[in-house]
This record gives structure tokens, sequence and C-alpha cells, in this order.
């Protein structure tokens, strides 16, 4: 078991060393959900599992309709509850204080079509709850989506032409996230400093996710996976999946995280989630200018004037309760790192 | 003359039927712009040249401070005024109603050394003119960025320590646009529905750029050159630079747009101005649609869905009186096109 | 106790004619709270107490700080969570989907001195969790409020000159709220659609609020008593003082309402609670307008003309991890009820 | 004339010690506004008339539609130009850096009737030109509003029902301003840091506006006249009518500003005006808190806190291109005045 982790392992960043390091050889640990073990909730639940540092889970999610939407016809009027998520997983060692990485090791669709629709509620050039007009809503309207395992793609077909088109999978987790801090628990549906909703396609393959831990064993949950999704999610959904998924956990004793963080090989990304977009941004760039501080030396005002030089900005989705921005620096143009984590 | 303006043009979008269309052989024109002939207003004044439809423009840009920033010790008290613009050039044959075409070929900088600045009012995690905060304003400060024209880089080196790094250059004109609309004059700081101060680095080599005819002979200005610059510009500025400019300009008769455009051969991209970024992204994302349905031929709600799952986003900056996010699309997502600008 | 419930009830909208219709008298239901059972978080916790619709209860609530700012000298470092909250009360009969509705009769400041503080992540001008900027953050500032039970005031002493004012008093519970729907608990310093920390004025006598009930028995929580509040609260807090608070609970079956409202013989007032505060104002309004179409038979669009020539806003925070706005329109520019609360 | 003026200023601040510090018999100036002679754009113009500082105007203005809705039918497509404004008028010895001051003394609404409209691009709860949205357009709708100069009310009558209902009268003008700073020009519909389009009621009978002066002679710009507006405009039109004016003009020579303020006997007002509402907010509280160090002498910090406390707010509106918060302190929670204005 442990040689194969070892293997898949390859190329995640410092899995091989902190493994080594815990002095004991990760496990798979697989987990099986359904709608009847999903949660609505990001917040203290029976755990489902229990996985050491270092160890691989293997397990899946539904789509974020609960796949119920199968076929021409069907409508949203099926859907039990937004965004099912599978977990939680207790996380053995982790505490409030530390930090929780999860290094994305494989995610495959799991179903032969994707689902998009006008969900109430969500759309960036709609009424939603949170931006209520007085004009008549959209209609419900759903869009099937065709995978092809083959070529990796789906295919989008418009409503009204006959115009079709294929479109590249990428798929991700847009839901993974903690429970929250101070006692709070959010919905399925809400971004925020936990994670959560947070419908960023960095959470694939080659990346690592940073998560603060609040609660003894962090309670990890995840859902909502995606096929594809264009920036900012703008009509509300995405290509719709359940997936199956493939990653490892491992715990950073003593670091404290304010925000959701990823990393690859060659970018640091910190990530801002809030309302108006301009408070995501700030915030995104706040927790990046303060990671570069800590961990690699550099002044706040030196960071602040780089990053107006050489920063990237993903503007992930402005559809879900809160907006999620993510803002990343290449770490060709730091110093060298004073801080692991 | 005719022969070399069609050998550069290879490779931009039509320029070559366009000229041939218009039937003339398009002309080299050269303007030299000083410090006592530049503009601070985006509006109505005598233009410095006139171009014929097709015409290549080759003319020179001052940086955002005048040129004013020289050497270390140089302060913001030394600049006469933002942004000072070039032109206006008037554009023969465009009218209200109008659309004009801005096929950038050439921007080189123009100096061997860029400016950084904490220019007071501007920045997105410190107190502005728009946003005030009653805590201490960031100091002034200036970083010095030397231009390497053998590598094409520039050298960031930070104050509070001995960290320095290599920029790549990708130079743009920050400011680029034309007179407004309804008897409006805008200072040069401010990007809105004229274009200007965009601070979109698509304003580069290899990209058209679309703007309304809101007067006769639009009167086109341009300014503030960047040789680099981070999504958002967070802490106001990009390495601002003199730039040497070759463009070319089109007219576009009878297509009228509302708010900025971009293309090349992979991409359409619409721009939306304004604040917060909430509503940047729903302009941009609203004039995407339209220009899909119109040009394309999906109707607006596939429109919507499509661009759901494929959209791309840029959020080029978050620091001058008002925000710029620019929704784009790939061609190979779009059924043929139908309407060709 | 029947009679002494119905004398102070004299003025409070349909409390009369309520409690008969119950076919019972009213009890007063009375419960000290303490920092040893004060709560967090809206959400699910075992009731304090038990209320019977018409029921009368008089309780206490700690200061925003748990009453541990006391005397000159004292710092935050001292508090122990901010906003601890009295409750909950379980109101029975009260069922998910039913309002109920809560009349203010008496709140009395129950200590000799008030509190204000630049908190730390509070601030409409200065930098806070969620609007962060990179400027030093203010100092830590504590005003201490002499409170004057005679001519009923507050003493405003500047520290930096010699100048005081007196501040009338208007006492007002800054958090009422009941436990959220969907499974969520929150943070006792967020206002949202449970109510909360909404920092509203309106909270107070002569006024009913009407809350969505989530859970059976509703869970009320109420805390962070204000003596006196500008407008916006913008440096963070009012004058914070333990109050004495009596009031009455009503349960409206099978009325549901998706935001908190606020009534009194004079108006009808609906609070939106998000961020930016343009959408704030959007639900409030959106909110108001709907309520006028249900229960007052304008149509929609009339309403919407109506109330942009007579409708009064009140802006009560934008410091708060949401934002309030509270739409309002004076019953005599309304048609009579149809339907009654 | 100079008696009458006196009598006149009875109340309004200052009026009279200056107008006699200036050493000259105060004129009153008439001029008669028509389709003809307005303007739509606050900017450089040929002045209508001159103005000597302590010079009482009479003049009128027309409806925001250019008084073309006359009767039921008539449609916006009537509608010349939004805003048309009455001026520029020349203030003679005023000077950019300088302050006017505008009392207002007497606005009598001039027709008998008064017009609210769906104007398509304006509303707090539907598509805009700046937040677009996609679902269908609300359809144009006018409502006609009698004036009832005998118990000073105008009439609404609902479309949708038989439902009417008198509305008091309080006219004030929702256009106000002077020439922009930095060779600006602006549109009539816009309120910005020149005044304009702010729809505020303070600009009504009791009060003074000050605005700041940026060009020789300021041009004074007025229109818009709204006999009865509710807080926020919401649905974009107040009772539009023409009024006629009366007012007198002041210099306040060296004392500069940066945004308008109002004042009367009892408040001192900061205007803040942009997007979104919070920074419009953040604006005028920097400013109130600005303008109470300066003249009060309270720290900055102490009118920080004190404004928590004891401020009020009034948005006025939520629909122009910017917004437009009115932050307020009464006189009688400040020390005494060192500096007049």
């Amino acid at each position: 078991m442990r040689l194969r982790a070892l293997i898949i392992c390859t190329g995640i960043l410092l899995c091989l060393s902190l493994a080594q390091a815990q002095g004991k050889a990760p496990d798979v640990v697989k987990y099986h959900a359904t709608l009847e073990t999903v949660k609505y909730v990001y917040g203290l639940a029976p755990p489902v599992a229990r996985l050491a540092p270092g160890d691989v889970l293997e397990t899946n999610t539904l789509d974020a309709f609960g796949d119920a939407i199968q076929k021409p016809g069907d409508t949203l009027a099926l859907v039990k509850g937004d965004n099912p998520l599978t977990g939680p997983f207790f996380i053995e060692g982790a505490e409030p204080g530390d930090t929780i990485a999860i290094d994305f090791m494989a995610l495959e669709v799991n179903s032969r079509q994707g689902v998009g629709a006008f969900a109430p509620g969500f759309g960036a050039l709609n009424s939603t709850n949170y931006t209520p007009m007085i004009q008549a809503p959209l209609p419900e309207r759903i869009w099937l989506y065709p995978i092809h395992p083959d070529d990796n793609t789906a295919t989008f077909q418009a409503h009204d032409s006959s115009f079709s088109v294929k479109i590249p999978l990428h798929p991700f987790l847009g839901c993974i996230g903690v429970a929250p801090s101070d006692g709070e628990a959010r919905s399925s549906v809400v971004p925020a400093e936990f994670g959560g909703n947070m419908d960023s396609s960095e959470a694939s393959v080659g990346n690592t996710l940073y998560l603060p831990v609040n609660v003894p064993g962090a309670l990890l949950y995840m859902g909502d996976g995606h096929a594809a999704m264009g920036d900012g999610e703008i009509a509300g959904t995405a290509i719709e999946v359940p997936l199956r998924v493939r990653l490892r956990v491992r715990v950073i004793k003593g670091q404290k995280i304010d925000w959701p963080r990823f990393e690859n090989k060659d970018e640091i990304m910190a990530v801002g989630i809030y309302r108006p977009l301009d408070d995501s941004l700030r915030i995104a760039f706040a927790q990046l200018i303060g990671w570069i501080h800590q961990d690699y030396g550099l002044s706040e005002l030196d960071a602040y004037e780089l990053l107006s030089k050489v920063a990237t900005i993903h503007l992930a989705e402005m559809v879900d309760p809160n907006y999620v921005v993510i803002a990343k620096i290449d770490k060709k143009y730091l110093p060298p790192r004073k801080i692991s984590r």
C-alpha cells in the first residue's frame, strides 16, 4: 500500500518527506457516499471515517443536485438539497490552530452526463436572494452535457438552435471545507474562511489546498464536483457531475492560517471570499502579502509593490452567497523560502 | 509605404481585406509627443494629426508621471499631471454611431528604467479618494526598475532587503480612449465607456481594440505605457514607462458598441468598467452575451449558459476611479460568425 | 398577573386581541442571565426557559464585552467573547414556516456607565477582517460613558481635549434573533435572515419585531444592549451597556417571512442584511414591496413607484460582517390592510 | 432692494453679516430658462448671467424630462434629454480653491402636475446601464401626479387598482452643481465631487449648500426639480416638476472643500458620492470627521468615536451613475466652532 501511495505521490509537494517524517506507512481509506449519508452543512457531525496524516482517501461525491437530474424533463423540483457533501472525515492529530493540507491526486467524472441549470437564487446577471430585482425571473432551464471519456470532453447543446460544441473536462471539487470556527455551522452553498463552496478550479489534481483547523479532527467535507466551469460561474452552475475522488491529507502542526490557500510547484495562491468582489480581492491580497512576508521574508510594502507588477488573479465565482477571488504569484518571483508548510 | 504596411499587417485580423476594401494605400503617420503637447483629459481638443482609415500611426507616449521620476530621490512632487496623453488623433470618416478598430502592431519601451510608486489616491489595500480610511496613509515610496532590452526584462529591487528579481516585459498602453459621449470630458486617470485608463494588458501587440465613436473623428488619445503589470495593479502602479507606439486605425461604419472590446485570432473579449467589481463583471458579461447573440447567433440564454461553462475573466485593475473586468470566450466554442466587424 | 400584562400592553399592536384569541392569561417569565450561561452562537442549544405565545419575558443582557470593561485602563484583552447572548428561549407552538412577533415593552440601562471602543475587525473607516488594508491599524481605544438616569443621558468625554457632551439615551437590543434555517449556526456578531446582530435602533420600546421561525420553538436569543448609537455605528461600537429587558412574544401561525421586519402604529419596516449596502437596500425594498403587495393589495410595480416617492431608509450599521438597511413606509400612504399579522 | 433681501434672509446662516462685510447691497438677478437655453453637461459654457457674492437669483428650472410629459399617453420617446440644466451662472470673485455657499430661499412647484416614470437605465431593483441583468426589462410606465397648491400635496394614483393617496410636497433641486475640476465635463445625470444630480432633499429651503470652486466664476447649474421624493429614489424618479427658484450665492474665499456639504442652523452635513454605497458612506464620514476636526477642534479619533454614537445618515439615492449618502451631526454635540465658513 505504501509503495503505491508514494509512486502516485510523485510531484505532490513535500508529501514524501512528510510521510516519512511522520514515520508511518500511509494507508488508503475508502468511503462510499450515498444520498442517505450526505450532509448539507459544514459543522459538527459524527465522522464517517478517520484519516491519519498522510493517508490517502478514496471516495466519491454526488453532484450538486444529489444526482436527481437524469433525463430531459427532469426538473429542479426533484432536488432534495443543494450541494450534498461527502463526510465529514476526522483527521487524526488536527487541532484548532493547525492547518491541514489536501493533495488532490485523482478526480474522475463518475457519470455519463453532466448538468447545467439556471438555479433560482444563483446567477451573476439575474435576480438572486441577495441581489433581488423586481423584473420577472429567468425561466427554469436545464442543459444536459453528455460526457465523453474517450476524448475527455463534454458536449454543450444549445436549446434555441442546433449548435453544439465540445468542452474539455477539468474535474474539480466545487465544495471542499472543514467545520467553521466559533461554533458556526454553514450551509453547503456557502464559501467562507473554512473553504466550502469555493467553486475554484484550483481544487484539482496537481494542487495542494490548505485549510485552517477549527475543531479537533478538522472534519473535512467535499462535494459539488464540476467537470468544467467558466471563470465566475456566471449563470450559477458548472457542468455538475458526481466525482470519484482520490486525495491525501496532511497535518501541519502549529501553523495557523485565516483563509484557504492553494499551492503547486509553481505558484502560491491565497483565497479571498466575501462580498463585494472588491473585498474578496482585498482579503486575497492581504493574505498573499502576509504569506510572502512570513514565509519568504519580503517586507509587506515590498510584497505589495511586487504583486502590483507580477500577480495573477483568478476570479473563481460571483454567484454563491460569498464571492471568491484567488490572488497568485509565481514562485520564480520570490526569494528562497524560509518557512515550509 | 503600402507594401511595408501590408507585410507588418500579417496576422492582424482582417486588416488586409479592409485596406483593400477601402481602396487606398495606407499611409504611415508620424507624430512626436512632448510634455508641452500632452493632454490630461479625454474630450474635445484640436487634433494633433489626422489618420485615414487603414493608416498606421507611429508615435510615442510619456510615462504616467510625465517622465518626471528619473533617479533615486526624485519624488511625486515633481509630477505635473498624471497620465499625460498623446493626441488627440482625428480619424477621418469616423462618425458617432461608428466603431473604430485599433490594431496594435508594435510597442517598445522607450527608456532605460521604469517607475513604480505608491501614488496617493491609488491602491486596492490602502486609503484612496474614493475608499477613504482614517488610518495613517502609506508613506510615499518609489521603486526604480532598470530595463534590460537584451533579455526583455525589468528588475525589481526590494527596498527593505537585498532581494532582486527580473520581470519579463509585456509592454501595453495603460491609457487608450476617445472623446466621451454626451459632451462629457474625463480625466486621464478615468476608465469608462470611452476606454481611457483601462490598464488592460490586452492593449498590446496581437490584439485589436474596438472603441465607440462619440464625436466626429473619434479623437483618439493614448498614454500611460506599462512595461509589465500584475493583475489588479493593486498598489496603484505598473512598471511605468514611456513607449514607442505603432498601431493601425480602422473605421467600422454603422456598427455601434456601448463599451470597449478586444479581439484576437483566438478570442473575443468584452470590457466592463465601473464600481464595484461586481458591476464591472455584470457589464462585461452582458456585453459579451450581446456580442455572441448578435454576431454568432446564439440565443442570449444559451450564451449565458455556455459562458458559465467556458468563459475566462481578466480582472485588469481595481485601483482607478472605475474598475476594469474583461470577460472572454475562445472562438472555438462559438458557431460560425454571421457578422464581421 | 394577567391584569398587569394587559395594562402594560396598551399601545402594543394587537397584543390584547391576540392574547384573548389564544384563550389564556399571559404569564410573566423571568430569567436571569450571567456570564456563565450566555451563548455566542445563534443555533440549536437547550432552552433556558419556555414562553407561551403572549407571555411576557423579563430578563437581562450583558454588554457586548461581557461586562468586562469597567474602569480606565481595562483593555479588550479582558473580553471573553463578543456579544454574549441571553437565551435561547423556546417559544411554544412556533414551528418552521411560522413567524414570531416580539413587542418591546421596556428596556432599561442596567449599569452606571457604557463603553465605546475601537474593536479590532470592526469599523467603517478602518481595516477590518473583511475589508483589510495594509496601513497600520488604529490603536486600541476605549471611551467610558457615565450614565445619568436622572436626565436619561450618557456623557461623551473626548480623549484628546477637555470637551464633553451629553447624549440622550435610546436603549435598544443590538442583538436579537433566532436559530437560523438550513441547520446553520451563526456567530453572535453576525446579522442575517434570522435577525442577530442587526444593531437596529428599531429594536426598542414601541416597536414590534417579526422574525422567521426556522426550528421548533424558534429559539430566541438577545444581547448587545445599546444605550445610544449613531446611524451606521461607524467606529464599530455604540454606547455598549447591559440592559434590563421586558418584552412579549407572540406566534403568527402559517405566515412565513424571509427576512426580519419591524412595525409600529405608524410604519411598516423591512430589513435587508448583506453586503455591499447596495444589496442590503435591494433586499429591504424587495421585501417591503412584497409586504405591501401581499398585505395591502397594491401591485408590485405600483408599490415600487410609490416607494420611490415616499419611502424612508434607515442605514442601521455598516460595520458588522453583514450590513443592515431598513426600508420604511408610513401606513398613511397605504390602502387599508387586507391581511393582519 | 437691499432691505427686501435682508428680510428674506432672516434665518439664513450668516448671510446678513456676509452681505455687510462685502459692503454692497445685494441685487436680485432674474433669469428665465427655456428648452432652448438649457444645458445637459456640467462644464465650461458661456454664462447666462453673472451674480455678485450676496446676490439673490430668481430663476426657473424645467423638469427632468424637459417638461415633455404632459398628458396620459405621452412617452419617454418625447424626451430630448435628461435633466436639462438652467445656467451656468458666473459667480464673481469665485476662484479655484474657494467655496461657494448657496442659501435656498424659496422653491415652488411650477406646474399643475408632476411626473414619475420607470426611466430606462435608472432604478435600484431593475437592470440599469451599470448593473445590467439579462431578465426582461421593466415595461415603460409613467405616473402623473396632480399638484394641489391649496394643501401643498400631490396625488399618487395607482395604475393597477383604484387606490390613490396624497403626498405632501417638499420641493428641492435634484440637480445643483458647478463645473468639475481637472477640465472634466459631466453629464447632467451624474452626481460627483462638483455636486450635480445629487437628488438630495437637503437642497431645499432652510439649508445652505457648499460647493467647491474649480474654475473661475464657479459656473453654477441647477435643474431636476422634485416636488417630493422617497429616500433612495428607488424606482429612478421623484415627482418630477419644473420649479421656481430663489436662492442666494455667497463666496467663501480661500477655504477649499473636496466634496459638497450642507448646513442649517441645527446640523452640519457632509455628502459622499460614489459606488458602491459603502464607499459613499466612507467619503461622507471621512469628510464629516475632517470638518469637525478643522472647524470644531476635536481630534479625528474623538470625532470618529463621537459620530459612532450620534451621527445620522440620509441615504439620498441609489439610482444615478453614482450613489449619494449624507452624514450628519447635530451641532449640539459639537464644541464651539473655531472656524466659520
